[in-house]
């Protein structure tokens, strides 16, 4: 098993990169091989630090870096040796199995459906995005990948998120459902509309439509919608579970009291954190692309990078690919 | 000053309607009048729970009531004597300047358009709401009225909530954002691309494009979205905010230590409950009708209904609509 990482991808690369892949190659020993790709002098010397760093952990010269800001398409086009161009040839070469990148998300889905084509029978590829719960994990699908798709595109997200939970998330009787402002099946954009008209025709286990505020119950296992929708979903909850950590934090370190409280109840606040720490789910795997990408926040952690490695393995060896395109044949 | 009141709208209604209305006539002594709307036996027998009540409050007979899953048009056409058409009729004979409702927003949003028109300029209307942040409260527009609307909508809905800002936020310098994928001028379907260009050539103060996650810091004060996208980050923040307290409360109970420590801290989590409350902002506003007409949350309480009919003064006394359409009138 063999996965390329972008070396410098994300706010805190190298660093938290390299981190995270030495946490990954000590913890996963059936990890042949880390690729990990950027400016090899620069690696080499944020490695040696490491020393002595697992032998799994290999370094592969790219020279160009496209920002977090670069038009994707533009940047792709232009920057042939870029670390994110480069991981993906490595996995149209079979060199490697998987890529992981934190860096630009445009860039990164654009690389990868250029280069390595769509799965048979997938029009648009989606970014499946698992989202801690109530209950168990779901996952919200597409956060990104595709902000102007057509009804099919998402009728294919249900399915390869349907695949998704059953294989990653050892789901059975996957749950699917559509983000739209109502439950009434007349609510919504006539694109939406369309769309609850596929899910409903179609061999998945469709629910109907379920709200922004169904995100978090965990009654409902695939949630699917537009790329841009998704994205303002996401982004929202990132925000605003960030916004209660400071404004709680704020109020228990006001007096000596409210510290002792705090101090008292640390382990409530921890097993809060660790529940909605997104580091925990790892990477968003790109669903539909001819072979396996993985992406992951631009501000990710080592232990998010980690985990992103993990999911990419579990990708390899559930052969989730080959699961999709039955799927999508036998929907037809 | 007179305002009625749906005395049906919402799920806890008429309960939490009445002994929300009968809050606001004790605190708000220059309210003449809260006209309650429904049923009048149902009223009355409520009303008597609380004798003795204000004298402000009176009944005022309506027999059909528009269900919270009923589609908004169709009720509306359908139910003539319901308590939010009535409620909107009172307004345009100059019974009251303001209708409140915590009802069917869709109905309320179309029986409000189509008696009372929309003002003179205004190409459609929108729902503002007050969200908020750890710095001042922000607004968010519009999060339902119009799930399909034209680049010149989003641009007018600038213009409505930095008047909303300026005269009941009372902020000055006013910063509008552009809901979007990215903070990248081309990032986005066309659809907000275009708007991105329209108010960039307005006379408001534009910052560009916004997050999701910037909707809770306050460096933006008026957010600018589709009804689509607006109606899913609302509910996607209202239902995050609630499993974050479901999560700290399993955590803060769960052993002698942690709930020693709860109490100890009990001021912090008291803060945060009231920081984040939406009750607190009350009502939001549907900006650019020709009347007044604040919608409440389908759950309100007793506090948010009160509020709502606060928010409904203030657009009263500080002559909002006549603001809007002159910032309307003078971007032309």
């Amino acid at each position: 098993m063999r996965v390329a990482l972008d070396g410098m991808g994300g706010d805190r690369a190298p660093e938290a990169v390299i981190t995270g892949a030495i946490l990954a190659a000590r913890e996963f020993p059936q990890l042949k091989e880390i690729v990990i790709i950027g400016p090899r002098d620069l690696l080499e010397k944020e490695l040696s630090k490491h020393k002595p760093y697992p032998q799994a952990i290999t370094v592969y010269h790219a020279s160009e870096v496209i920002g977090m800001n670069e038009s994707p398409l533009l940047a792709v086009r232009g920057k042939k040796n870029s670390t994110v161009s480069t991981a993906v040839n490595l996995a149209k070469e079979n060199r490697v199995e998987a890529i992981v990148s934190a860096g630009n998300t445009g860039a990164a889905v654009c690389a990868a459906t250029l280069k390595l084509k769509l799965l048979k029978g997938v029009e648009r590829p989606g970014i499946a995005v698992t989202v801690p719960t109530l209950k168990e994990p779901s996952v919200l699908i597409d956060v990104g990948a595709n902000i102007d798709p057509k009804p099919t595109h998402l009728l294919q997200y249900g399915i390869m998120g349907d695949v998704y939970s059953r294989f990653i998330l050892n789901k059975k009787n996957v749950k699917v459902g559509l983000l739209n402002i109502g439950e009434e099946e007349y609510k919504g954009t006539e694109f939406v509309r369309e769309t609850h008209k596929l899910l409903g025709e179609s061999r998945l286990q469709f629910i109907g439509n379920v709200e922004g505020s169904d995100l978090f119950t965990g009654d409902c296992d695939v949630i699917v919608c537009d790329g841009f929708v998704g994205n303002v979903a996401l982004k929202v909850s990132e925000g605003l579970a960030e916004t209660i950590g400071k404004l709680l934090k704020k109020g228990l370190t006001e007096n000596l009291l409210t510290r002792v409280g705090a101090f008292l109840s640390r382990n409530a606040f921890s097993s809060l954190r660790r529940e909605t720490d997104y580091a925990e789910y790892g990477g968003a795997p790109l669903l539909g692309i001819n072979g396996i990408c993985t992406i992951c926040h631009g501000s990710s952690s080592p232990k998010a990078i980690k985990n992103a490695i993990r999911v990419a393995m579990e990708f390899i060896n559930h052969r989730v690919n080959r699961h999709i395109v039955e799927a999508i044949t036998n929907n037809d």
